[in-house]
């Protein structure tokens, strides 16, 4: 019990602190996503083929979290974008305070889109609040149809579902129709996008998806402005 | 420092519990193992194959761990050995209560082998000792091949590492070499067995790993006994 309100206090300190970066990403006109899956689902591999397909003058920077290693971040800093590496010493999911301090050193007023490449873990990060505009999941058709009922939360709050590594179709039993129902009893208003990082399926349409957010979020911030 | 605090206060009544658990089990010559890995690496897969490999006589169960739905245990269960679903609600793992819970009204003399399917999570599970005498990572070779680096606790703590899915590694970029060198890395005994729950590789080896363990712990545990 005692345990569960100190979680509860945790997590209401990381409410805050997310509440403050989501109010600086308005003000600069960052469009922030946060990018959840199991390990090995293919988040980094997504972030290159997305970093490659960038349209010119677009200024992106990339947070990536992992409990060991910045294999990741040297992967994604190929791409000339500023990436950033958060190691978290054990801790099994970024949080807000962990952002704060990356951002630290960065002029937010250089960027236009924040990614945030979570720890893999289908569970906890879910629970923590970025300040991010939108939670991403990413599931690759490896792991079976019914992660979307095993792991609700993280379904629920996600705006969008990549449905990774779809190349394996052919060689897998995965019936992704099926998945993309549990995800829809899960989250029924749940975007989907099926895609291959490794022969390219889908990353028009994934790209597409990101261009149209970061032009809605760059509308609301330029009104926001204007009001003020 | 207060969460800390709190947590390692978590994981001492943790541990007292599974040295409950483990007299228990020494006591009743039941050998019992904790299966750790990502969601999807095919845990549920590969009990499956075990169960129904299983040399006649040898009584065994199974209990499986989820944040929602019974859809393993419903699996496990057709293969005619006691499965019980430990649903956690929301925890990432599995914990020392949960497993003492759950064997309350089972007979422990009735059992020679009990196998653990956590929570699927890399992270978490390995902080918590189930009593288990070996902890069995699964890793498939659809993940990448640097996991063992990014979750060097998991690896490190585990006996045995199961290199799943190896029907695949025509079709993905994944060198099964490189990923037992890096976890040698982390943990130079490890041993190493490569499986397919699709086409059978490798799943005698791993029934004769098991044999042999079940055999071992008998051994120790008559011995034990007349020592008495």
């Amino acid at each position: 019990m005692k345990r569960l309100v100190l979680e509860k206090k945790v997590l209401s300190e990381n409410d805050r602190i997310a509440a403050r970066l989501r109010a600086q990403f308005a003000e600069h006109g960052i469009y922030c996503l946060n990018f959840i899956s199991s390990p090995g689902s293919g988040k980094t591999s997504l972030l290159e083929r997305t970093l490659e397909r960038m349209p010119p003058g677009r200024r992106v920077a990339v947070l990536t979290g992992d409990i060991q290693t910045d294999n990741d971040a040297r992967r994604l800093a190929r791409f000339g974008f500023p990436v950033k590496q958060i190691t978290t010493a054990g801790a099994c999911h970024l949080d807000a305070s962990m952002i704060e301090r990356a951002l630290a050193d960065w002029s937010l007023n250089d960027l236009d889109l924040l990614l945030i490449e979570n720890v893999g873990n289908l569970v906890c990060p879910t629970s923590y609040d970025l300040g991010e505009h939108a939670k991403i999941v990413v599931l690759s058709v490896t792991e079976g149809e019914d992660k979307p009922l095993k792991y609700p939360a993280t379904f629920h709050k996600a705006s969008l579902m990549i449905l990774n590594k779809t190349d394996l179709l052919p060689h897998v039993p995965f019936d992704w129709r099926l998945a993309r129902s549990y995800a829809w009893e899960v989250h029924p208003t749940l975007e989907v996008i099926l895609v291959s990082c490794l022969n390219g399926e889908g990353l028009g349409e994934w790209c597409e998806w990101l261009d149209r957010k970061c032009g809605e979020s760059a509308v609301v911030a330029a009104g926001e402005a204007s009001a003020r």
